[in-house]
């Protein structure tokens, strides 16, 4: 529970920075290297590779190194638990707005 | 698009915690003061305090003051842009296996 507790802070930490997403958009048409990586971002090659480790931390990319270059690709972390923990809060809401619904019915009900 | 990616930022980065977590989970089964949500997580009410406000801003929780004390429920947003990003990165990630699959049949057939 700890670690799948652990799993989710990671991965929701990971997603919350909006560069970290479209690196993670980039690396799903193919792998890249860090300069690769950076150019279109538009920033410094250490900030990427800082971008770089705590989706690396968080299993959603998997770094090699290649000769001179680091080749990053998609980690296999599918975002099923994050999605799971999503579907469940989205379940949740919904019977809390339905109970809602009713409590407002039942007092219309008591009103007419 | 920025404001999209500016809710996706506050949304992922309010989930990223437990015990925020915990207090959607602990809301869902209905409102509760911030001395009520406290005690189950054992920290105080500053710290407490400091979560709601994370999660009041990424639109998760609203809260009202009624006389003393203040009442937290679940906000509306309904995590719909989180769940559409990442069901978009698993079709993503499940086309890239995909290809890679296809990529090795194909090696495999060269090498018989």
């Amino acid at each position: 529970m700890v670690q799948y507790q652990g799993q989710l802070d990671l991965t929701f930490a990971a997603l919350s920075d909006p560069t970290r997403r479209g690196i993670l958009e980039r690396l799903g048409r193919g792998s890249a290297s860090i300069s690769e990586l950076a150019e279109p971002f538009g920033i410094s090659l250490t900030g990427l590779k800082k971008h770089v480790q705590v989706l690396e931390q968080a299993g959603l990319v998997s770094t090699e190194k290649v000769g001179r270059t680091r080749e990053c690709s998609l980690g296999l972390q599918d975002l099923d638990a994050v999605q799971r923990w999503i579907a469940g809060y989205r379940l949740m809401l919904e019977e809390r707005l339905d109970r809602l619904g009713e409590l407002l019915e039942r007092t219309k009900g008591h009103e007419s």
